[in-house]
């Protein structure tokens, strides 16, 4: 065997390992007894070190001596392994054992703080979050950028200057269509309870509709929805609200985007580098598309009022129109994760500029909840009233995640692009969706975007796909359209 | 740390990662999707390529060179580890890469000749089966008995001189008891059938009647039933059948009795060498006693007869006697594992007699059809029909594992001899089992067996529990007392 082939070989292994690791995770959340949790984390410690220690196997640094690679595939997978290979030999196993343990205990203490309303109790511990992140990014830049080398982990290639410049021009105009559309009377709302057992039955119906593969994938319930897994075993869950079906549909629709993306994936690529969705902001730009341009649009909404009055009855929505109006809803709201497509961008944009201002240092950790909260109030229209609607709302810091909430909004940038070349290029979508027919939308992603996996870097998946450099545009014309014409603007 | 202490955590790492293992394969039944299996052999390859890794590392042998145990469960766990490190020392990796190559290619082989009724396609690969067990067996017992070597992997330190004097003296008077039974008039079977709710609903009630505690375990529906996984994360499958619910309830209690053992196993032990099931013939011990000597009591079919009443109504049985025979009726029939506790202990001694002579030499491979039909014959009285009712009906050769039958019959001795201590220990039994309180009986069982989990030996284990040496009077006392008052011979 070559030293290519030793490697793959390896690899292979590695990837079928962390295939397992992640199944632990799936189960953790959907079938794990609750009194299984220590041996759980033990389990989980068990197949971290497995995991660690072979990215770290100094044979793999021998094999991408000696390597050679003469196709494209092969040249990607070398690209892939050696930058995981480098980033891990960057950062020293004290730090990055320090940042594991701290940033454990940080998610456990900002849980109680969010509880609390406590922000005192959450600083101290964020504070050392930060000062670790800074270390592995410094570490990690060897004199570039600090927040581009922490980027690199979810958006490979993307910096915080060109993300800065796209998101800059979001901004304005996302805040005028929002106060132009609050300023509107609001659409009819659901009324009446809807039955748990007919909003799974309609889930899987939506999940089928858009080409998730049940033969390679499972649906299940669990607190919060979630894909899980790559290749021929990918699973998503879902969740129900009696009050708010749409919850249950949309968060199906935008798992199925995952991990139909994960499904779709050439099968060349199962259990090696190029056999997992390129990046965070590509895999958003699926979820997205799938759930916003497609499942929200104008004319599947239309089918799928069809199928909720078959499901449901009468939920006091008169009309096809007065449907597409109440599922794209704009509301006033502290929370990032119940936002309509328009303003959760506005929430990606702020946290963006506070934890790029963290990392480098120009804001410190003591003054983050008035900036947080000055920033919300500029571009909100009103003031954050308790921190659990503010700076304690998310997860993603007390994990050290610095660097993962711009891939958000990139997601939808690269959704408004892909809608754009996708409505060109299927001259009948439309009409295909009004009849809840999305196979011609979803095959152009899967042909143009998702079976290509890692092979291409992130923004060269999207440029090849649409044609041009993405930007900016696509989306926010896509969402002043959108909007006008449903609020009459 | 001392040598010791570094051990036990190296040990109590491949504990955790046996765990997500055994998880993989209680998925792999349960919850995987039918799609993703190519993917799963080899995420469970990666698994046992890992776990075998760590059970062949060099350390294990220089941390056993100098490891000091100063208590009793610090012994055992030197004792378990050893023997496991010493079993896989003595086996060249190329012969059980071989086993494991060939075993799993005579797996399938021996599915189609099943299907095909054709023995002669499954018996060359058995052949190469039994000689790379015997070329095992030989590097294992250096000099000392060759099917005592196999056994030692599922009943350690049992030998087969020992197990064949116990199951000579069972055969005569097992032989005679079936002969009696048979001759006399059938009890009245249960008709109508039986929806699978209220069957799953019964068979929780039961498994919690039993003491399964799914805080720390779930119940999930599977083709074969099964227990998997120790600790404090133990999970039961079962299965129904519309006409036949005593399959879903009493593969439910059986399986409950594996799990409880895993769950009751003291706390401490958790995650160690320990923390396990003994034996084989321990864990059978357990099963059985929970499914007959309890399960198929009379006092305790007389509460369940009144359970299934109110699930299901009337089912042609007239009262608590004959619901009592009926859950004990003894029929003829091929398949080992759809036998009563009486006739299938006549399975396994014939099994057991000819893998011994496969294994020794004294039987060729090529005579083992005949030497089975004729065997069968001269224990039941009539003729096997086809081979997937004789020689084919058993997975266990085709997987290697000479050995492993004796145990079952093992596990029902045992279970004798605890019934029989059992039944002098707690005072009122009979009239807790007739309430379908079986506290006092498995708190028994949890006390002077589940507890100790690795602790003792095995044998050790029932003779400290029983005050004397085990031995197969009280299976047949008890048999013999049972059937004769059902059938009034």
């Amino acid at each position: 065997m070559s030293a290519y082939d030793d490697l793959m070989a390896f690899q292979r292994e590695t990837e079928a390992l962390g295939q397992v690791a992640g199944r632990l995770g799936w189960d953790q959340e959907t079938m794990m007894p609750e009194g299984a949790a220590p041996q759980r984390a033990e389990e989980h410690a068990a197949m971290a070190n497995v995991l660690h220690a072979r990215r770290i196997d100094p044979r793999i640094g021998d094999w991408l001596d000696t390597a050679k690679a003469s196709t494209d595939v092969a040249k990607a997978n070398l690209r892939h392994i050696r930058r995981s290979y480098e980033r891990t030999a960057k950062v020293p196993a004290e730090l990055a054992a320090e940042i594991a343990k701290t940033t454990s205990l940080a998610h456990r203490i900002w849980a109680k703080a969010r509880g609390d309303e406590d922000v005192a109790a959450y600083l101290p511990i964020l504070s050392k979050v930060v000062a670790l992140r800074q270390e592995e990014a410094d570490a990690l830049a060897q004199g570039g950028d600090r927040y581009d080398a922490l980027l690199d982990d979810y958006e490979p290639g993307a910096t915080g200057t060109e993300i800065a410049a796209m998101f800059s021009a979001l901004r304005p105009r996302l805040v005028a269509l929002r106060a132009a559309v609050l300023d509107k009377p609001k659409p009819q709302g659901l009324s009446g309870t809807f039955d748990e057992a007919p909003q799974l039955a309609l889930s899987t119906k939506l999940a089928l509709a858009f080409g998730y593969d049940l033969d390679k994938g499972r649906i299940d319930k669990a607190v919060h929805p979630f894909s899980s897994g790559s290749g021929i075993d990918v699973r998503i869950t879902t969740r129900t609200n009696p009050a708010d079906p749409f919850n249950c549909f949309y968060s199906t629709i935008h798992e199925v985007g995952h991990a139909a993306y994960e499904q779709n994936i050439d099968e060349a690529y199962l259990l090696t580098p190029l056999g997992n969705g390129v990046s965070m902001g590509v895999h958003e730009s699926q979820s997205r598309i799938y759930e916003n341009q497609i499942g929200r649009s104008r004319a599947f909404t239309g089918w799928l009022y069809g199928q909720m009055r078959d499901a449901f009855g009468d939920f006091g929505i008169a009309n096809e129109d007065a449907f597409y109006a109440c599922v794209n809803s704009v509301n006033d709201g502290f929370i990032r994760t119940e936002a309509d497509e328009m303003q959760y961008n506005l929430h990606v944009l702020m946290r963006f500029d506070l934890e790029r201002a963290l990392v480098s240092g120009d804001l410190a950790v003591g003054d983050l909840e008035a900036a947080w909260n000055d920033r919300f109030q500029a571009d909100f229209g009103y003031a954050v009233d308790k921190p659990s609607n503010g700076i304690l709302q998310d997860v993603h810091w007390s994990e050290g995640l610095m660097g993962y909430f711009p891939t958000y909004t990139l997601g939808n940038v690269y959704a408004g692009c892909l809608n754009e070349a996708m409505t060109a290029a299927v001259p009948d979508l439309q009409s295909d969706l009004a009849r809840g027919d999305t196979s011609a939308a979803t095959s152009w992603l899967r042909e143009n975007v998702q079976t290509h996996g890692g092979l291409y870097e992130p923004k060269e998946v999207i440029t090849r796909a649409i044609g041009k450099a993405p930007s900016e545009a696509p989306l926010l014309d896509y969402l002043e359209a959108k909007f006008s014409d449903i609020y009459k603007l």
